[in-house]
């Protein structure tokens, strides 16, 4: 941004005014009585970012030249790299770990295939893949433009669970093709991590996968919101001093977290659990027409047999998670809730109900945002899980380890320290992947044992 | 190592006795008078290695209790690991290389898929594709087993040419489902190596994938092996005196390799080219039932029509170059090539015709070898290869971009410095990658003009 030689005091005035945190001015350059300045600020988002130009291009004599973006700049040229894990400083070197030397090692793993996890990078990668119809909040976006959320899906991998994660994104929509492909990939990977894979076509190709593949097949979207849900109640319940058997839940949303949250929770023991489509409650009475997978919903929750509408549904229950979309219930309808109420609403960005609004009327409110409290956030899984089943090379992933993965996260927090406020750990708590991994180990060899 | 007390100095000379080149003896523990030691030596090959195990064994009091091997110590977990870029510190780190912040980043790309590119690890990176059907000397050994030559090729990207490599090991051997793999996997990398992927399949996955997809397509067994190849020659007749387009040239091998070797030879001027297979001389009078390579090589070489055995086709050549099996002529054949002859035995572990013999008659020998001089080694080629690709954003890779890159590999041995035993230079030039990546770049450059 260059400026007049009056303006560089004029130029943090301006952008201060407008609620932008002015966090630097450094002069570029001066020439002819004219002075070229970056300003560094921190802005609430890209329409104040806008606004804060806009008022520095009004200044008499300020011209905006170029306006860099800290989130667009982390993402130059990518956020990974492959790197060797050695040097290869010489001859020696190079005949170890590439011809003729290689040779031998190819040798063993053809003669002793289980050796490809000692010898190869198998054993701590995972591949994280998509097809790129359901990134984030955007839908079908493609591959391509789903890659920056794989490739910070690798980041978390190593950061919190120094796992080896591959970003695949594949230009294809066919169930058929997709498993083929993972199929075919496989060798080289200890893990398959699905990602952002549109329902229904994600239970299909996550199902047929585990069935044909000998390593851990996990749909992040569902098993890792489901495990990070229960914790998060597990601990809501610890709280207002209920019991996950004797609660009524109503989950809005049964696609894939919806129908993989409502399994998890029955597998600890909830028992009153009904959930919510479009057109209502699932019961029993009508299945026509239904995949299998709301079938199963169907004819293996909702005890009572409730119908109707999620607003129907939501009077005197004890908890609400929300894996559906933005403000369709108002704090009215939380009021309407049984007491001590737990509010878990789920749809980002925009939350089923104003947090706030929620706040006046149930004990404990959690969303998926960061700027709330209780953020239920799947880093808190997926790390700590993988490394769990790397490390005890498991080959499925069962609903006990699932459980445990839960159990373990909400543990971290010790039941003296629980609050309304803190019924999840904090995304940066390094303890959670440790004890996660450890579980999933004890669990794993109980299970082979 | 354990040892009776008695017996340090007597391992030491035990394993010296072999022959072994012995670099340290450390005592690992001493208990009860007996002592474990580590013995670090230097062994010819793996016989060598168990004839100082045996050795060992044999002293009195010494038993041998495990045996390491430096090569596949090198290789426990992998050659390769996945780094971020940038450190993930705090919830500002993590708001924009993920959620919420990276959608953003996501919206942009799907506005503006040439984005990808810029904010994305695609720019920088490519994947090394095999199926692991003709791995070095070893053939069919199949996806895992191939794992640790791809990784090896990963991390010869890297340090010679800054290139971010993955490998892509495919557990199929379908041609079309190869192709489908490729073009699904292919929107997160700006280029393709395709690698140890068996003839004729080989030339029809490339063929097939360098029309489909914009980004460039290479096989390395065919047209790395053809750069370096190239270039060795290049020297090579500087050294003799002669001109490409005067000398008689013979090829032995007429797969993958020796088919790219004959187009690039051709492409830089040479004119009388032989190629032979298993029956003998390629000729335009007998192409009943040839597929559509050895076709083309059968209509496109051989000007005087040349027939019978290589043996036969031999005498007189000027040049020879083998891509085909070990110990099919001897020195005797050489001798009778023409005056001033050049050699290239590049069939590995096992030379065409052994070096030592092949120079009693010939004026220059190269192999594929590291223990002789001249090493025809495709780690020359690839990774400035590629680096010029990617930094040019090429889409194609056309047979100029690889003529002028054996150009560049040749001229960067000054005219003074050559030698009958220095025609190509080492893998460890650090000159190499640069210049070619600067010639493919000016190539591409002018092509694109």
């Amino acid at each position: 941004m260059p400026a007049t030689t009056a303006g560089a005091s004029e130029i943090v005035a301006t952008a201060a005014a407008t609620g932008a945190l002015v966090t630097g001015l450094d002069v570029a350059a001066s020439e002819g009585g004219r002075l070229l300045v970056d300003l560094t600020c921190d802005t609430r988002d890209s329409r104040h970012r806008r606004e804060v130009v806009a008022a520095l291009e009004a200044v008499p004599g300020v011209e905006v030249r170029t306006v860099g973006d800290a989130t667009f700049l982390a993402h130059i040229g990518g956020k990974l790299e492959i790197a060797a894990k050695a040097p290869l400083r010489n001859r020696d070197d190079l005949s170890r770990i590439y011809t003729p030397g290689v040779a031998r090692v190819c040798k063993a793993i053809y003669d002793t295939p289980a050796k490809a996890r000692q010898l190869t990078i198998k054993k701590n990668t995972v591949a994280v893949v998509t097809d790129g119809t359901a990134v984030l909040g955007m839908g079908d976006i493609g591959p391509a433009a789903a890659l920056p959320v794989m490739e910070g899906k690798a980041v978390l991998f190593k950061e919190f669970g120094g796992v080896d994660a591959w970003p695949i994104v594949l230009d294809t929509k066919d169930t058929e093709q997709i498993i083929a492909i993972v199929k075919a990939i496989a060798p080289a990977y200890a893990g398959i991590n699905l990602e952002d894979i549109s329902a229904p076509r994600c239970f299909e190709i996550e199902e047929r996968l585990r069935a044909d593949l000998d390593i851990p097949v996990f749909h992040d979207d569902q098993h890792g919101t489901a495990v990070v849900v229960l914790a998060a109640l597990l601990n809501a319940l610890k709280v207002v001093g209920k019991r996950i058997e004797d609660v009524r839940i109503v989950v809005s949303g049964v696609g894939a977290a919806g129908h993989a949250i409502i399994r998890l929770l029955a597998a600890q023991g909830a028992r009153d659990i009904v959930g919510y489509g479009r057109t209502g409650a699932l019961h029993a009475g009508d299945v026509e027409g239904m995949n299998s997978h709301r079938r199963w919903l169907a004819e293996n929750t909702n005890p009572r047999g409730v119908t109707g509408t999620l607003k129907e549904g939501l009077v005197g229950a004890d908890v609400f998670i929300g894996v559906s979309s933005g403000d369709i219930l108002t704090g009215d309808d939380i009021a309407t809730m049984g007491p001590d109420a737990i509010v878990f609403a789920l749809a980002n960005p925009t939350p089923e109900v104003d947090p706030t609004d929620a706040a006046e009327h149930a004990a404990i409110v959690a969303t998926g945002r960061s700027d709330y409290p209780n953020q239920i956030n799947n880093v808190l899984a997926f790390p700590g899980l993988f490394r769990g089943l790397l490390d005890a090379e498991v080959s499925v992933i069962s609903d006990e380890v699932l459980r445990v993965a839960a159990v373990a996260i909400a543990e971290t927090i010790a039941p003296e320290e629980l609050n309304p406020a803190y019924i999840i750990p904090g995304v940066f708590d390094r303890r959670v992947a440790t004890r996660v991994s450890r579980a999933v180990q004890e669990a794993a060899h109980e299970h082979q044992a």
